[in-house]
């Protein structure tokens, strides 16, 4: 039976376990990437592990997130990652060269290796053709350490890709309709292949943003085949030497398959506030707009900003419309003022913000209150964008520069047919990487700067036999990490301050949450389906593990999200009759025993003393994951390990 | 007897008042500029008046301030201003259009012409020939309304420059060495008059650079003839019609001289935390530096730029330092796109900002704790930059750009002699206003959109025969704006909501100040010299208008928070003896009588309740002050009249 190409490069790098869909593996990884956000946390568990130098291939730290730097805090976080990563053999992509996705696309990533990112979209190498994984930072933390990466083998979904695009519908159309057909529930332990004779009419980073938005699936990554065109994408970044020839074999099996026909595709709209809330374009034409945003990970290579620039160039951005846009890195703007590009897009009335993630994650840029913004992003979770009144639609470069103009959602109809959208790929990029600074060859004499505002992260403590407390707050389905941790421009500056940033843990969805967590000393968090989905965000873990939470019980949980709890040692439980969701409420004091003995058998009894009543919940562990939930966290694991 | 070019343009547009040094005069305003952060309230005031349209011959509203937007306060001050402006004849500058100072200058600028600007550094336009101030945004509110704006007919001094700069000092470093002379006290109640030979070979940007740091004197302006360098940068600039050529009379006679010989002149840099704290560049050469900040109102035009991309092409920003250039107008910007010199500048590793204050406001950019920052701004408080601990030096962008590849302070030894620094100015300015929106020729059917963070501003009542109450603080000498309210990337959005502001009042002298006048009714603020010094800011007035204050008593003060305080109904008292500051501790009660009788007379008695003392103090208010203060304040004054 032939391999899916994930089966080829996980049976490459497969160190435990078994190629069994659900069955969990350990695999070995490549390479690492971090961004500001989670890194400075990833960097200090890393520090705790008392490795020297990474033992990876090559890892890239990147600052991308805070950028605003409205206080001392964010400098002071930059610094931090540039000395740690001076000291340990990582190179550090300074403030300004770009999108950390975007420029590991562009200079680092290796067909056929595993890259492991403490960022969600970092299946944005998937468009090399690498297995590219998001994660908590904890787990970037030890594959820097040369630890194995765990997760459950993913079911393989084939997309199938027909024909060719139509020059006004893009790469962003066919994930939105991916997403309109699976929901972002949908790709759970699964990870999409995309194969078919419409992959050759696609560009590296065209693929990049297919994989990119993958994420938004809930999926473990997305992947598409290296080929001829990937090896013009090397070649044209100097890097020819990383090329390999991979693809699935011809009698691969896939768990799912859905087929997208290039040729009829329509340019798609997500909807406020899902990126699955997916619809043509056309039927929302003429909705009025007070921004436009172009950029993010997703969509801001050169020739979506060379689109938007032939789209724009001689036109004038509608007045009541505030046109942003965040190229997606040092090598995309130093083309684009080279060749004249930008010029036309500031000639049209554009703002240019830095190459980084920016208004995307509400870094800046937040709307008016009932503001209308369209956006080339890959999420629209409500108030993501720093306004709770706002709404957000995502489509593509092309639409979003036409609507730039208009003032309104543009259709079709609006787009103007005699602009040349085929925008030939540069044979040759203009390289220069000094934004990137190489690690120290003997780094004993580096000194890490940390500034005050870094502060020891939580841990937790050794598993007990029986955990109990009150039901500190019941949720609904598909609440987010945006939820669970808000980041908002305000907050982001706090990522290496979790007693700070507890203080608005699940504020968005009960504002006494923290508070009450505390006064009770923890209990637990009763959830939906899908629960923790969004971003890869350690800190919804660290937060609650700060306020004392024991163990959430869900409907069922977002992948990186549970991985991240049980990372902390706070306990992941689903109903297995999900009825008991609502036999739960608020302060019920819950009690689940017998954990040292059952944890791994799957099942558990949950006592709702409060009623009088008891239901049986899965613990779906591993036997690798319930070492690390009896130790307390992984890094207590790895502490006992290395003893 | 000759009349000096300040003279010429005050007797043309004089409207009360005689033109002698010390006495009111009251002139007519031919323009006026807002930006966004005092802006709104001018706006408001504006509105309170009933006046449909503007009486002024141009008047343009900026947004360049708030331009981060971490929330949705900054873009409904947006809509805010873009609408009232289109309602009532103003143009209105769209956020990424650029810094008011640098696109007023560009665009709206006319030798002669009288301009009042709610933003300390309007006097940028002086490098035109306008007679260009900055005030509270009361009165140009007032002046938008038709009404004159007074003030003491300053003294005139001359600066004569004389020789030529060599290709590595600047136009900054002529200002630096003003202010070394003068100080930031040097300058009050007087005009910087520019002659001599040296003027022709500075360009009008250049000129504009000089005239804007005149307000780190105090001074109520600076100027500079209207010559054949002016009638070249109208040209190019395609505005020849608005050219006049102005001079001084041969026979001018000046309070002052201060002779420069530029030939001689070596670069300056000022020390942290004040800009006249001026030594020559190479006494502190070598210092390292952790990040460079280009731009500003005061060096971010097109030849700036240009020579800062001369002196990166092909080089590296040091990799400790973070350079970031904030391009001064949209002009500037395409046409740095469009010629290759940001290529050029980005290549280096610099990051774009957006065009606009930026991190000269300390919106972003704040440096690391204990960060060393080398600025082409204009200030250097204390904090200012977002980092309290930061140093910040002043200097030319050549310096900058020289010490940003360096890594420490350059001077004169460490630059590269073979780069060509004799920067052309262009023949022809690439003019494209569509960032500009016309008011409506007909306003009446506009809609003026408020979002929920506008708050309506504090009214002072009519003056009473006696204030008392305690002495809520007892500051030094040199106490800014900043200081009274500070402003901040986390306050500045809230610009619009003077109650939340006040939270904040004089906080970084006493973080209790607020509460202590809330609970005390209110009260008195005794200070030092040069009260109110800086930012041209009236929520400096507003916000101890809202907790209560009744006068300040000061050795002395800067002219523009004076007549903020006066404008807002706060009584500005100096010692007549300034020995008697010392006999005030805080909380002293305080009493001053008789008030109404008085008030013109120049002398009050200050009782000491407390102390069992008393004291007098001088009240230097015109009769048209003292009507002011006599209704409460200015907008009572305006509304009573129209009545």
């Amino acid at each position: 039976m032939g391999l899916t190409l994930a089966e080829k490069i996980i049976k490459e790098h497969l160190v435990t376990g078994e190629m069994k869909a659900g069955s969990e593996v350990g695999i070995r990884i490549d390479q690492t990437l971090t961004q500001d956000s989670t890194g400075t946390m990833a960097y200090l568990q890393f520090e705790a592990m008392g490795v020297d130098k990474v033992r990876t291939k090559r890892s890239v730290a990147y600052i991308d997130h805070n950028m605003l730097q409205s206080g001392p805090e964010n400098a002071d976080d930059h610094l931090y990652i540039q000395t740690v990563a001076k000291k340990h053999g990582i190179y550090f992509s300074k403030p300004g060269n770009g999108i950390c996705h975007q420029v590991h696309l562009e200079r680092f990533s290796v067909p056929g290796d595993t890259l492991l990112g403490s960022d969600s979209h970092t299946p944005t190498g998937g468009g090399m053709g690498m297995l590219a994984i998001g994660a908590g930072g904890l787990d970037v933390a030890v594959a820097m350490a040369g630890g194995e990466y765990n997760i459950p083998m993913p079911k393989i979904v084939n997309v199938e890709l027909r024909g060719k695009l139509k020059s006004f519908t893009a790469a962003k159309d066919i994930i939105l309709e991916v997403l309109k057909h699976f929901t972002v529930k949908g790709g759970v332990n699964k990870i999409f292949e995309y194969t078919g004779d419409g992959v050759a009419h696609l560009s590296v980073p065209e693929r990049g943003t297919i994989t990119n938005m993958g994420a938004e699936l809930g999926a473990t990554t997305s992947i598409f085949p290296s080929d001829e065109r990937t090896l013009e994408f090397l070649k044209a970044q100097g890097r020819e030497k990383d090329y390999r020839e991979l693809k699935a074999d011809e009698d691969a099996v896939y768990s799912e398959k859905l087929v997208i026909d290039l040729d009829t595709l329509e340019p798609n709209i997500a909807l406020p506030h899902s990126p699955d809330a997916v619809v043509p374009v056309s039927t929302v034409r003429g909705k009025k707009l007070t921004q436009v945003a172009i950029g993010s990970c997703t969509n801001s290579s050169y020739v979506d900003l060379m689109k938007v620039a032939s789209i724009l160039d001689g036109k004038t951005v509608h007045e009541d419309v505030s046109l942003v846009v965040s190229p997606g890195s040092k090598q995309v703007l130093s083309m684009l003022a080279q060749n004249g590009a930008l010029a036309k897009i500031i000639g049209a009335g554009a703002r240019i913000l830095e190459s980084g993630c920016g208004p995307c994650i509400g870094m800046g840029q937040a709307p008016s209150n009932d503001g209308v913004s369209l956006r080339t992003f890959n999420r629209n979770f409500k108030g993501r964008c720093g306004t709770e009144s706002a709404d957000v639609y995502l489509a593509s470069p092309e639409v979003a520069a036409y609507s730039a103009v208009a003032g309104f959602i543009a259709g079709p109809e609006d787009f103007d047919m005699n602009v040349d959208l085929d925008i030939e790929m540069p044979k040759l990029f203009l390289v220069n990487d000094n934004m990137v600074v190489k690690p120290a060859e003997d780094g004993s004499a580096v000194e890490v700067k940390r500034g005050p505002n870094i502060k020891p992260f939580p841990k937790n403590t050794k598993m007990k036999d029986e955990v109990s407390g009150k039901a500190l707050i019941k949720v609904m389905d598909d609440v987010t990490t945006d939820h669970i941790m808000p980041s908002n421009a305000s907050l982001l500056p706090y990522r290496s301050n979790v007693p700070y940033l507890s203080e608005f843990c699940l504020t968005p969805l009960d504002k006494d949450f923290p508070r009450n967590a505390k006064e009770n000393g923890g209990g637990f968090i009763v959830a939906g389906k899908n629960y923790g989905q969004g971003s890869s965000r350690e800190h919804a873990a660290l937060a609650p593990l700060y306020l004392g939470i024991k163990g959430v019980i869900a409907k069922s949980f977002a992948r990186i999200h549970k991985a991240n709890l049980i990372n902390n040692g706070i306990l992941p439980v689903t109903f297995k009759d999900e009825n008991d969701y609502d036999s739960i409420d608020k302060n019920d004091v819950l009690e689940i025993g017998g954990l040292l003995e059952n944890i791994t058998t799957g099942t558990l009894t949950v006592n709702n003393v409060t009623k009088g009543t008891s239901f049986e919940v899965s613990v779906a562990l591993s036997e690798r994951e319930a070492e690390v939930m009896a130790a307390g966290g992984l890094l207590n694991l790895m502490s006992l390990k290395n003893k």
